[in-house]
């Protein structure tokens, strides 16, 4: 049996966690991000705490295959990372840099799309080689995998989805500086502002007028408990997140629709709620597809690094 | 040197080509696809077609890597054709069947596919590893090219972009059944339906009202004389051929996009009516794709078929 490390590097903490090649995870810490003097720190201080896991328990190096990142950024096939603003990093090659410090093969990629290849291998996805991973949460991002590899694209932003349009017509413009892109409606943020639009129609009586500092978490919470505006406001959420997600199947026709971030806690209704107006925006090979919620939280990062690593030196 | 076959099967011509195995296209002939009897002659025609041409020109089976081969409907990877309605073909292994037929090592591929990795390699878009084509004909087809391979999805589906939702207010049903699909809009029918649309807003003079049986063709000719009304139909259709690969291109990031099919004979000025309006669409990691022609017409599916072969035979 091979072993191997899986590490997701976050703004303010790195997630380790050591794996066999079954993908069974072992163990698990997390050590601070120290992002002072452009984030210099970060990977000494990751060889430090992989060392010392590795002495303190007499791991033989004949059996690590090594280490998976996933970094807050784009990073290319060969490990050039290109400037991760969270890490103020600038342009390296990562590959080589914790190579030396560890002795270890290295395999980065990008937080995102390592997570989906995480949820893809061992959560929501498992079993399947075609999954969409959508995850709504302050923003909207992705994650593609196709055959069975995560997929980049020629910048390393396939998956980026959060800026497809899907309401031409909005009048406020997206952070990005577009117009009706799918993070205005479908992220946690969007919901919100579904809301306040709904309240501003009218004057139909709602708890939701009388919560301070609105969450997408009110939102849900008033609906379950038979809030007609905020009902109405769901609804036109999941209208518009079945949309989004139709389009996207229609691009790359995945098995499994798997869905993260912070909006998915809200589970099987959120599901139920997009699968209601799907099949009305998806081509007909597409409306079979599976929907799930992500399962591995905050993991996900990790065991998609490791099964980076695994894919790449693995052998 | 290897050598090849790359086949195209039609609904009423079988092309076929003998391919080094640079992708020179050495020579290339056409014989009818007999559809009687389910199809049940068309794989036999093609062996002997084949076979006829490396008698004839005394090529040695040393040489031949093998037969690459795209038919109209979806193909698993192991050649297990499941219908191809246009041939009357119903459920068999395509590659057990020709190998019998001709003795030598078969590939298959669907036909929309196998023609963007043709056009992927040879074509509009050459040194690319990360492609989409828009073929936009009567209707709207499409193909992804993602790192360097045909992309088929779960059901093979990939691609099959004609059917994205691009106007969820549209009120006429598209042949799919559902509203405001892309091939509404983008295809050649599509073009001419705007067209009919913008005549009936107003008495507006235009060259179009005394046009019978308004073809694409025709409100381009109009609009480059410089009609006004003409002008408005292309110009809301770049408007929305923009929005909709933008769109795709905020799922894929490819690096080029290469458009296809009857519409693409406007060339240029169709690129730049789409680049016009892309920025406005395309989140900023895409804004730098490559917008192509296709450059291999009716030739695309047998270069692609070739390829296919290639990579999966080649070795």
């Amino acid at each position: 049996m091979r072993y191997g490390f899986g590490i997701d590097v976050g703004g303010t903490t790195v997630k380790l966690a050591y794996f066999d090649e079954t993908g069974a995870l072992l163990d698990k810490w997390e050590i601070p991000t120290v992002t002072a003097n452009r984030g210099e720190a970060i990977l000494p201080d990751i060889a430090a705490s992989v060392l010392s896991y590795i002495n303190k328990n007499n791991i033989s190096r004949e059996n690590l295959l090594g280490i998976g990142i996933g970094v807050p950024g784009p990073v290319s096939d060969e490990g050039i990372v290109n400037r991760c603003e969270n890490l103020f990093w600038g342009v390296f090659n990562i590959h080589e840099k914790l190579q030396d410090l560890t002795g270890l093969p290295v395999k980065a990629g990008n937080d995102a799309t390592v997570a989906a290849l995480g949820e893809c291998w061992k959560g929501g996805g498992q079993g399947c080689k075609n999954m969409f991973m959508a995850t709504l949460g302050t923003g909207v991002g992705g994650g593609l995998v196709i055959d069975g590899k995560v997929t980049l694209g020629a910048q390393g932003a396939a998956g980026e989805v959060g800026h497809m349009v899907l309401c031409r017509d909005e009048t406020e413009p997206c952070n990005c500086g577009k117009y009706g892109c799918v993070e205005q409606y479908c992220s946690a943020t969007g919901v919100v502002r579904l809301a306040n639009r709904r309240m501003a129609e009218d004057n139909a009586p709602s708890v939701l007028r009388k919560t301070e500092r609105l969450t997408c978490k009110d939102v849900f919470d008033a609906a379950a408990a038979g809030d007609a505006p905020a009902q109405e406001v769901l609804d036109r959420f999941y209208r518009l997140l079945a949309e989004f997600l139709a389009n996207v199947c229609n691009v790359i026709n995945p098995e499994v629709v798997v869905i993260g971030g912070g909006v998915s806690k809200a589970g099987q209704p959120l599901l139920d709620g997009a699968k209601r107006y799907f099949d009305r925006f998806a081509f007909h090979a597409n409306r079979n597809v599976r929907f799930s919620i992500a399962q591995l939280g905050n993991d996900a990062g990790a065991y998609g690094a490791f099964k980076l690593a695994l894919d790449a030196l693995g052998g």
